[in-house]
């Protein structure tokens, strides 16, 4: 992962003519895609470990996996998120973690948070580095120091049961070498996010995730059987079933901590094997209203899809849903949607038909497979886009929350419209976009797009739009984040979410299993 | 509900000839169906609470709403285990609740709460009555007394969004209320566990309940969106979205609270149209370990049956998995399977088609309609066999867990053998029979039923056996309970089941919502 921008050097993404023009002439953007940046020349704020507490920390996990160097401390100063692009690439001094420490198995990890504890250390957990809620900034709150704990080291396949259709993972493992090592067996976990190429299996269930194959596989709060936490005060290893009736689900309590409550070094999965077919298909609908009543219609009969999603007018206009023909080719209007099946051939082929049945019935007219096919081409490159964006002037961000069926017409609105009104009234008008990315029974997923010119303090501009988007969603009835989890930028509507009694819980739990409060402070729990 | 044994009296079981015999001959029971026992004559110790206390709470609910008569203290004495119905038959005194409280709205709780926390009483909040494991005993703890609070007055469909497919529900609704009054506008819950006639919804959300049907409409902590909560610290309302990132699931951390971290009062639903068609189907196996994995086959492949059963060679051979013919018709061996599917007629079709190729492929002979439709027949019926056994002069009781499939074989003999062993010891060689009622991707559960001779001491004699399989269960890697709930009986393996790490999570919630600690002493919460 580059330290200023998504992923991959190589697949950065050249502005097409049809984007640039569509950015000068829509949002008045003047694009100037020739900025380029210097990772040594960024100044971060010193480290202030002492010798003796780097000592220590080398004592424990070994002096090869206690880092300091600019480069080390870098790559840990914060995730992907706009904000931390923009904070990145400013000329400002930048905080970072003053070490980087790098365990190699469980006692160890117990073994740096009692030196943690004892010693006044804020400790941040780092999967991939993807967070886009600033889940990783380094906090100093009131310690005196804080250190980044990667957990690369946990890379292994630990189990793989294949009766029960469980494997036991390494939560270090990225999405990629998870499903590498699971399909050497034949086996897939299905779990794929944007973030799947970089993100890692703890950092799934550390954020209550949700992939773009929800709809067959589940989020990943649905996959995981079991977790094993390491926390300052001892260790826990949840779900000794598939289900239970012995009390609350503890586990539910540790997917989504978002490192606040303990390390996460093992996850027990569900995994299926790799299905024999996959069936993509594209649908036209007139509106979203009609597309939305569709997706709620195939999903309330059972009808299983591996995938479900729906883009707006918005989006379909400007064919955002396939990133690499992003304003150049032009659809007919109305709202793309794209389908997956996935399994045996027989299987794939009678739910498909049966929700085709219920797409067509409800107004959509078959695209055929090449949409499907192209989305899922270009599935995890949304990312890149946005840099490329940022690159050029704009600003460009996404945000996303849900809410049942009946409130999704309602929510769609309030949050657009406060994005909208809050960018407009500072002199910059956005685009903002939309899709159901993610279907229930009860409810689905919306996820805004939202770009436009910069201001000249980009930063604080953004903040003014996220907070009106934020405020909109509570007073909508939407949950102020569906899969991209808390960190610091959702915590100030936490309260709103859980109430004073659910915050007083959270408490409650940190304070037993933290009690030096030194497992990601400022994130989560407010 | 009767105050010693389940349900309706007109409901009542009188025992065939088969039975009889069966008893006589193979455990050596000598069967006495004359018993007659008079709720009058059992000994309650006396209420302990004052005038002073009791018009205090006759203060906040009405005076018609606090009853200390000797039927309302003995009717909430306490479950319906078979521990729970040999208690209440004996001539010792028996302990009840000093009052039975029922408030009419969430502050007349609070309230209630409140002068509890103040004054020394632990209270019990009481539904259906139909816990099987001291969930309801009226434990005085380190408390003056004990009140049972009885929310029978929240009784209402609070809201059907049918869109969302969402119903919001009384706490205090019984089972067949609720489905009457979604029934009237078309809709279910779907959710039908053996004590669905008598148990509420309430009840539902505090026990981790599942019902028959969860294979097709999930546990009932899988319906449920939402609950309020009402705890001595204030009141929450879990569930914003059908899904969320937004932190750990509190919902989860209420659901199978068991009345010791608050009191559920509404429960937001998961609901569907009343199907349209239901098929039933009856199976035969060679033995317990094909069907067992047929009914593998089919879960993984996504197949959805509403329920999927299977009982092993020793239930099968008594028949007791329809109980109208239990020890009449003798089946020709192996293991009966029922499978039932809903839907449309077209759905459901296909859904059945694809399962029976998968059940034949496994092994699976037809049995056509018929044993199904018996099975659905008797359904909630087993019971009231139980009774007339204990009448008789049995022991009869039932236990359950679950675990991955992998383990399903191992888990099944160290549960039967412990059962066994302990109870032969003592000289009473049991009948223990065994089904799989829940299925899941990953695992399933096993349901026991154990009959035998009593012995003169059957309170201690069941409560050895139930040791010994409490102990086999978690050595041998299962759950204490899947869908039975904690209380008394289990809290003994809690910390078995949890860890001490869960252990002092649970203590430090209990905490901070019930600092005085009045709610359900003594059940759940080591």
């Amino acid at each position: 992962m580059q330290w200023d921008r998504w992923g991959d050097p190589d697949k950065r993404k050249v502005l097409s003519d049809g984007v640039k023009s569509l950015l000068e002439q829509a949002l008045g953007v003047k694009v100037d895609d020739s900025r380029n940046l210097d990772a040594d020349s960024v100044v971060l704020t010193p480290s202030v470990l002492s010798e003796r507490g780097l000592a220590a920390l080398a004592d424990i996990v070994g002096e090869d996996h206690v880092g300091t160097s600019h480069r080390d401390r870098l790559l840990r100063a914060g995730g992907k998120s706009t904000l931390d692009l923009l904070r990145r690439r400013s000329a400002e001094p930048q905080d970072a973690p003053d070490a980087v420490v790098t365990p190699g198995n469980d006692d160890e990890i117990a073994r740096v948070l009692s030196y943690a504890s004892e010693n006044s250390i804020a400790v941040v957990p780092f999967g991939g580095g993807t967070s886009v809620v600033g889940g990783l900034d380094p906090v100093r709150d009131r310690f005196d120091a804080v250190i980044s704990l990667d957990l690369r080291r946990f890379d292994t396949l630990v189990d793989l049961d294949t009766a029960s259709g469980i494997a036991v993972l390494g939560s270090g493992l990225t999405g990629p070498r998870a499903e590498e090592l699971l399909g050497e067996q034949g086996y897939s976990l299905g779990h794929f996010p944007q973030s799947f190429l970089f993100a890692t299996i703890g950092g799934f269930a550390a954020t209550r995730s949700s992939g773009q194959a929800s709809a067959g596989y589940g989020r990943f709060e649905d996959m995981v059987q079991g977790l094993r936490v390491v926390t300052p005060t001892g260790s826990i290893d949840t779900g000794r079933a598939p289900a239970s009736a012995a009390g609350p689900d503890l586990g539910e309590l540790f997917v989504g901590s978002e490192g606040t409550l303990g390390v996460i070094t093992q996850v027990r999965v569900r995994v299926h094997p790799v299905p024999e077919t996959t069936v993509c298909e594209g649908w036209n609908f007139p509106d979203f209203a009609t597309g939305a009543a569709a997706l709620r219609a195939v999903v309330q009969a059972g009808t299983m899809p591996t995938v479900m999603r729906l883009s707006d007018e918005a989006e379909t206009g400007v064919n955002l849903a396939t990133t690499d023909k992003i304003g150049e080719d032009s659809v007919t209007g109305g709202c793309l949607s794209i389908t997956t099946f996935e399994g045996t051939a027989e299987h794939t082929a009678e739910r498909a038909d049966e929700a085709r049945a219920i797409l067509k019935a409800h107004g959509g007219t078959s695209l055929g497979e090449e949409p499907g096919n192209d989305w899922e081409h270009g599935r995890f490159d949304a990312p890149y886009l946005r840099d490329s964006l940022l690159d050029a002037g704009a600003l460009c961000e996404t945000l996303e929350t849900a809410t049942n069926w009946g409130n999704v017409d309602n929510l769609k609105t309030a949050v657009t419209t406060a994005l909208t009104s809050a960018l407009s009234e500072q002199g910059t008008p956005p685009l903002v976009m939309c899709h159901i990315s993610h279907t229930y029974q009860t409810g689905a997923s919306l996820y805004f797009t939202v770009v436009c010119g910069q201001t000249e303090h980009p930063i604080s501009q953004w903040r003014k739009a996220k907070t009106a988007a934020g405020d909109a969603i509570i007073a909508a009835g939407g949950t102020i984040t569906h899969h991209h989890a808390v960190g610091v930028d959702h915590r100030p509507w936490m309260e709103d979410e859980i109430g004073d009694l659910g915050v007083r819980v959270l408490r409650a739990v940190k304070a037993a299993v933290d009690p030096a409060g030194i497992l990601n402070p400022g994130k989560l729990i407010p």
